[in-house]
């Protein structure tokens, strides 16, 4: 079989939307959710990509089957991709669908948690590695953490680093991570631990809170310096839904 | 006398604080603001640099001094300093300020409204080139713009355009603004035209409220495609309050 017809299992192709979180904050962009995650974090706010509940809507799909979905969706409205997960890192074969969106002239983003180092990491235009906190209940493994962020570096990539918080323990892996690869563009993030919560109003008071209370934190601390701390803006403006 | 000892006019100098817009919304930073303005919007948040009403709070600086005071508020707690008006381009010897952050290590972003050019630009790390929109009632000069944004580019400068938007007048110009200068980095951002609500909260629904129309028209455009659509995040936590 051709490398471009393999397929990639797809939970959700939407867009053009706007990046809510991370280096690119506010672009505008279509996402693509492939299935599959190596985590289980607690809080997760994808857990259909990963927990069977979305287990029908997964679609099995080729590289150039996701762009015609991608151009019927978005018309000419859009040059960037965002590909999400689960955990996009556990696909071996993301090449030709990267190679695809790039003949289109399109921007292509990722985002994956740093338990695996995939070679294509290095073709994807904006890499955002995301470690998961104590919160998460999942352990970094700092062997395979070390090995993206020096290839990555060695490589001159663009890249950088993002750890959503939502407590004081948290807080302090944060600071572990940007000491260790002090670096590289360091971001963090306001958690949201409240995704049951359905009236959207009442979690963007909470969440706004939560981003004051990160914001001090961060203001008053010597150690992260070089830092972005951000909210996640599509949740304050859609809460919980998906696919927006 | 020599070029560090040159005196700038100073109204605030805040921080560690957030940068809350445009192409370093959330990076931790130190903030300059300078006196003097050769525009007059008439929803300018920061009017007290031109109308008079801060005249008495303006102290003549060195570049050292004001590095001084930006330890002394900001410790070892910062790496990066945001410069900005009032419009900071109308200083001509703003040299010595850039090169004394430079030697202490510090990033240096400053926004400008494009109405003049300074040979200075050229070392700025992070310039913001932010044109003012019709409900401004300001009048863009294309030809300095034209001649700032070839200048920028030919030097390779990371720089972008950024565009207040309120009205649909205004998301006309802001098209206008990225078909000129097509291949430059490009932010429309919700104008705040409530600058005189002392209520943060009810600030806080008109501006999420105003934030999703602008998500939505620039959506559904096919012309504004390689575009960032941001808030102001300090607006959002901290309403019309200044210093902060």
């Amino acid at each position: 079989m051709r490398e471009q017809e393999k397929k990639l299992p797809v939970l959700e192709i939407f867009g053009p939307t706007v990046q809510g979180e991370g280096m690119v904050i506010g672009r505008k962009t279509m996402f693509v959710r492939t299935a599959g995650c190596d985590y289980r974090c607690v809080w997760c706010d994808s857990a259909f990509t990963w927990d069977g509940s979305g287990k029908d809507r997964i679609r099995m799909m080729t590289a150039s089957q996701i762009v015609d979905e991608l151009i019927s969706l978005g018309g000419e409205r859009f040059n960037h991709v965002t590909i999400s997960g689960g955990n996009p890192a556990l696909l071996a074969q993301l090449t030709p669908l990267i190679q695809v969106c790039h003949e289109q002239q399109w921007t292509v983003a990722l985002e994956t948690q740093g338990s695996r180092y995939q070679p294509w990491f290095l073709e994807i235009d904006e890499l955002t590695i995301s470690p998961k906190p104590p919160s998460s209940t999942m352990e970094t493994d700092w062997e395979v953490l070390d090995e993206i962020v020096t290839t990555l570096t060695e490589n001159n990539r663009q890249f950088c680093l993002k750890v959503v918080i939502m407590d004081e323990l948290d807080f302090t892996y944060a600071k572990q991570v940007h000491q260790r690869y002090d670096n590289v563009p360091f971001y963090v993030q306001v958690g949201n631990d409240h995704i049951e919560e359905q009236d959207t109003k009442q979690l963007l008071m909470y969440l706004l809170e939560r981003y004051e209370w990160l914001v001090e934190q961060v203001m008053n601390d010597d150690v992260l310096r070089g830092v972005y701390v951000l909210p996640q803006l599509h949740t304050w403006l859609w809460g919980n839904k998906q696919g927006v």
